[in-house]
């Protein structure tokens, strides 16, 4: 039973097309099934129970999580394990990862001896067991360790260290952002790269029962990794203009939209929206060259050429239509883990029918 | 008596001097006082009641606001009056609106036939009277009329549409940016273009009231523009590295910095920080062409040099400084209003004794 008409909603606010959802969904479900790995997601696309409980339905064995407040409104839907795929340091974030619900078993991805004893600390004041994954860093150059040698000591050292257990494996690709034919080099040095992590923690009889990785742009060349088991893609939910970019993602895979008025029209050649960077972003879109920090939905030749924070520039130079104050538009966003993090609430439509608002309850940092 | 030591505050958090804040009130009081100006502060930049009621407390005679989220939150501190200054448009916009507290006077920017219509038609049903100001453009291209003949014609308009009352003409010169040499024609321009639209109005029989303008890059010539009685800065509250770079304030005048963790040094020459984009937004720093996107409080040598949502880089190359896992940084933001809209809460400080903390009430669509 529709709430209302899309035509009712205040704007600007995200709306989701939930059978693009649905569809996002049920593909990757299917992908990771035929390939029979893991799906973990990263939830820092949606931030939602909503869409993490439909993730679990339709298979996943658990959640990535970024931050403290992700893992407590994650661990409501009732996981089977959380993974915190960030460097457990800092004592408040330790110790709200420590008073998550006892029955929600924990995964931890990290990169240091002093993550590893201060998650060691605190697991032990706590009476918790914790499975680590040893962070590497296979060419992004943000967090992981780099060699293989440096892999075998910190995983050795987790083994040690009671009462972490070395679960195995974690990396990030998100320097790979094209999965076409010009990466193909990039895509092959890491799984080069992979293997000879995974060599080495094999001769040091220290063989990872988990290896993860994954992000959205690589996600469906996932099996081509030998080794991997496990893949946390986030963004598939809603897919972007990064994504289809990335060749991840057709444009009519995108689900999620920022719905926006036209508000003025008074510049000549341009009309100007409500959605600026406080509903956006200022995203860059990705590495084609392209332009513009979003596009229509029903109009791809309409950009959102400039922006400030509550007011978005639609360049009419390249199109016919002429828009009159009070027009609404949906925008494809650049990138849609940004706008998922500016606003509390989303609005799910089938067709023009509104037919529920979520909250973001995730957004934030609780 | 200080709640608590910066030290125990959880990473990352929006954190206030608030001699800093205090001295950056006084000041642009003291400059709208001494110049008898009007002073209406935006509240965008910080979005809380505890900072409104200081500047209403050093003198200002309303408060300037863009969404209907401020509004709300912004007629809760009893101000003198409230400014809307974006256009009225869309059914939700005007009607959160109108049903403000009937006690707050309104006020409203507006550049189109539509707006004054609609507000008009939604006064007569609340039993309100409205000021309007007729929104020009004087060169940054984004709302407002154009020629002084299109001023005119929607000032007439507006006087002769009952409740609405012309009250008088708003603009925004966000295009200069920089209030140094360089942009000196560009004032100049202003200065003529504003003088042509006031005499225009002037022999139509229209002599604004009030004539509102300015930002915070160009604050401190807003006693040139000759017939301006109003000013409505936002970003002087705070400051960031944009408006040092525009010459509108010094580097030891930015009061908010974002507190972060280190929380991985695997990879050479940097070391991550746990405020990314999702923190820190993606802004530009200014017109200078310098880089980052943000720089340490303690180390203006080391800047921000990529991120990702939950991840800050810093980068190592240009200090000798060299932080461990778990050290504390404070950031300076590129441009601070979008790092209050990322947070739900933030932390005053004197020193290092937290002293207050105050939601970020205005923030999100409420």
């Amino acid at each position: 039973m529709p709430l209302a008409a899309i035509e009712s909603l205040e704007t600007p606010i995200p709306v989701v097309d939930l059978d693009r959802l649905d569809a996002n969904l049920a593909r990757m479900a299917r992908y990771a099934a035929a390939h029979r790995l893991a799906l973990r997601p990263h939830v820092k696309t949606h931030k939602a129970p909503r869409v993490a409980r439909a993730q679990l339905a339709a298979g996943a064995v658990g959640l990535t999580c970024a931050t403290p407040r992700e893992l407590e409104v994650m661990a409501t839907v009732a996981p089977p394990s959380l993974l915190l795929a960030y460097p457990p340091i800092g004592a408040g974030r330790i110790r709200r990862l420590m008073t998550l619900p006892p029955e929600v078993p924990l995964r931890v991805a990290l990169d240091s001896p002093e993550a590893v004893a201060a998650l060691a600390a605190a697991a032990r004041d706590h009476d918790r067991t914790v499975a680590v994954l040893v962070e590497v860093d296979l060419g992004m150059g943000r967090v992981g360790v780099g060699s293989p040698e440096a892999l075998v000591d910190l995983a050795r050292r987790v083994a040690a260290t009671s009462p972490l257990r070395f679960e195995g494996v974690a990396f990030y690709p998100g320097h790979l952002r094209d999965t076409t034919e010009s990466s193909e080099s990039g895509w092959q040095r890491l799984c080069t790269d992979l293997g000879a992590r995974l060599e080495a923690l094999d001769r040091a009889g220290l063989a990872p029962a988990t290896v993860s990785g994954g992000s959205t742009p690589t996600a469906w060349r996932s099996h081509e990794l030998l080794g991997l088991n496990e893949m946390r893609p986030g963004t598939y939910v809603y897919n972007d203009r990064a994504t289809v970019v990335a060749g991840a993602a057709g444009r009519d895979d995108c689900a999620l939209t920022v719905l926006a008025t036209v508000v003025s029209t008074a510049v000549a050649g341009q009309v100007v929206v409500d959605a600026g960077t406080k509903s956006l972003g200022r995203e860059p879109r990705g590495g084609d060259g392209d332009w513009g920090f979003g596009e229509l939905l029903d109009r791809p030749e309409v950009r959102v050429r400039a922006m400030s924070e509550e007011h978005g520039i639609l360049d009419l130079s390249t199109t016919s239509w002429r828009p009159r104050v009070g027009d609404r538009v949906r925008i494809i966003p650049n990138h849609v883990c940004i706008v998922t993090h500016l606003f509390d609430e989303v609005a799910g439509v089938r067709g023009d029918a509104v037919v529920e608002r979520w909250a973001v309850a995730a957004r934030g940092r609780g």
